[in-house]
């Protein structure tokens, strides 16, 4: 088992499906599942730049240093239902000196569902840091639009 | 058992513990849990006001009717940790013709960990509705600050 | 966007990655996540064998019906952490006239982490009923051991 | 705000409230968050008892430890539904050189409905260990019945 067992998607656009444990008793998606899959996109996008965030963590580069989100704003515009196949697009809207602002969309074939801008910060021993020159350089080539 | 045996909080500000299932990885609490304590907060007050969710989804009005969130903005400030105990602070800052928009804040003790504004609508049949009369007479009355 | 995006795993076999929302502040998968894992596993081989639980659930074929756990026991073996890449193994062990056993385990790579026996059953109108022909053919050739 | 404002629940037996998050498309709670629940009142009663778990993975007495679940046996006897007010009962069946035994129950008033054994071990530095004897003086007094 190697990691080709996952979706090979395009850099910044993760698909995903709905299952029970992301759904209500409405019948629809849980709000705050949204912010998971959310989530789910910005990993795989940091991925698929060369970032591992478990080495981060773990200190390879220093101190053990991890993401936090700092401040989100969301449109929750039409409700994912039980089984829904899904895309979360995720872009890379502003590279600052002390956190990365990111655009991203859910969607379900052309339809989107929920739009988000949210803003992380990179934090070691318990408090930001400006993002290191080598993080910078692995994201620089991805502030650009998908699809 | 009855429900005395839940916390009987002012309305408005909902006291609750974080566990295990709350955190992550990074030792603080993972930032899509915030939401399922604010919404534990908007149901807490809307009870609180007489607005009983399961009967409106049961149709106790007529058709089935629940809330759903169409926006949020929220700014994460500090951290909660294991076992911190919080308070929801919920106030509705306005009653729209279809729609309700809630402040709301986590704090532990004086400290204001998350703030949001939050934008919720009620949905019957799958489509948003006015708010009804009986439920703006319910909540009139609490368009006010808590403390 | 068509559902060739996900993964095309071997029926039974469900890869899936480890999250930030999956882990808690201990450092590895909350207790919990695992089931959510499992019923993903569950959901995929049902899917596989042309069982579609939303169509089941909007009542295509009479009454809404849905699958309930009825029982599961669960043994907890190695830790996963988060970015791992897992394996979801579900078997049908017994086709019961109305429940199904299933064997399930989670991996990574050749190391089992959890295993489990899990019995569910088949709710419609809030009662449990006997499987239906229809399901019990679907399922019946997939009584088998994968790899 | 002191700790004051949750519910002083005698030990052993923790009111809880079903939320939107709990629940899942079926319209009852998610079979998952039943661990959830569980969790919650296993750390109540260790809490009521004198153990601190965010010390001990601060490392009060050595090094980091934590609490992990090693196994569970599961009957979801019933369902709970939205708003419903639930009692977590945990009683301590047996306190083993390295692992600690439980039985738990959910019940709705009268109605049992979800019964549990689980076994739980204390890990350092990433190995099970024995529990220490300050651990076992706090616990050994609770190895009683809950009414």
């Amino acid at each position: 088992m190697t990691a080709s067992a996952l979706p090979a998607a395009k850099p910044g656009l993760l698909p995903l499906r709905v299952y029970y444990e992301d759904t209500d008793f409405s019948g629809s998606v849980y709000h705050a599942s949204y912010l998971r899959f959310l989530e789910r996109g910005r990993t795989e996008l940091l991925r698929a730049q060369g970032v591992d965030q478990s080495e981060m963590f773990a200190g390879a580069s220093g101190a053990a240093s991890y993401f936090v989100v700092r401040a989100m704003s969301l449109d929750f515009l039409k409700p994912a239902r039980m089984d829904d196949e899904l895309i979360v697009e995720t872009l890379i809207a502003d590279l600052g000196g002390a956190s990365i602002r990111m655009d991203q969309r859910i969607l379900r074939q052309q339809d989107v569902l929920l739009a988000a801008k949210v803003k992380i910060a990179l934090v070691t021993e318990g408090r930001a840091r400006r993002l290191p020159a080598g993080l910078l350089a692995k994201l620089a080539g991805s502030v650009t639009e998908a699809s």
